[in-house]
């Protein structure tokens, strides 16, 4: 049960620590950005270990099942419930139960802590494509706790 | 293989974010007191969740015990190897493969870069201590990489 316990709680804390370091700014913009940094290269170094071994991604798409299946499953021991594409460099993944944000309670008024807890993962889906080659803007959304959306815009060269 | 991986790779960046973030102060004696912190509250965190459905521990050896087997592969995936005291409230934690140490090379001349990868575990075994109700002073040992000990000196009230 608490094979994910030490990743979410060091998590939580990196969050508190820069929040508070932070304390007295102004621009709270700044924190999101250093999560989003460290995802990115926790994302970059997982990717790495993750691919050591694995064929050659085939396509666009090819990448992005390997994100949403192992990927997933190596930071957040479940795989991501739905992905759709536009099949124009736009990639919608849906976790349904995510696992940052299921010890927030559920009420609307949690809502607007919600992105601090997603800033790092957005980076860390940015790390792991960029180190495949691909680069792109990742954002998220959530509409109902501890559901939510990353949303993955390809950048083409 | 890279169940760990998520964890190994967040700690590191948690270090490297610490260490950069404070670059021109002179005191890297507060960095280490800033992981130490951050492990402390893990380790806190952590065994609260690993001890909700366990029976009340006999003593204090039955708890170092707890931490030695489940805390220990909770967070490290393996077991302490090596477990001695003096039956004195001093007890040395041998791990022959500390995880957070294993990405270092094996020479000599990074010995000195093992603290700062020691601050935040040392932290984590006061935090799980201290939330049993056992004050304690936990320092670490390098001598070959990436073997390392732990001591913990209990606190008598």
């Amino acid at each position: 049960m608490a094979d994910e316990a030490p990743f979410q709680l060091l998590h939580s804390e990196v969050i508190q620590y820069i929040y508070k370091s932070a304390e007295g700014e102004t621009e709270s913009g700044r924190n999101v950005t250093k999560l989003e940094n460290i995802g990115f290269r926790v994302g970059q170094g997982l990717i790495e270990r993750l691919t050591k071994d694995t064929a050659r991604f085939k396509d666009e798409l090819d990448i992005m099942k390997f994100i949403c299946k192992d990927f997933w499953t190596c930071v957040f021991k479940k795989q991501i419930d739905n992905l759709r594409t536009n099949h124009q460099g736009i990639y919608v993944l849906q976790d349904n139960k995510f696992g940052l944000l299921s010890h927030l309670s559920v009420g609307k008024q949690y809502l607007e802590h919600a992105p601090k807890y997603l800033a790092f993962t957005c980076g860390l889906v940015r790390g792991a494509l960029s180190n495949l080659g691909v680069k792109s803007i990742v954002t998220s959304e959530v509409s109902v706790m501890p559901s939510c959306k990353f949303q993955v815009m390809i950048q083409k060269a």
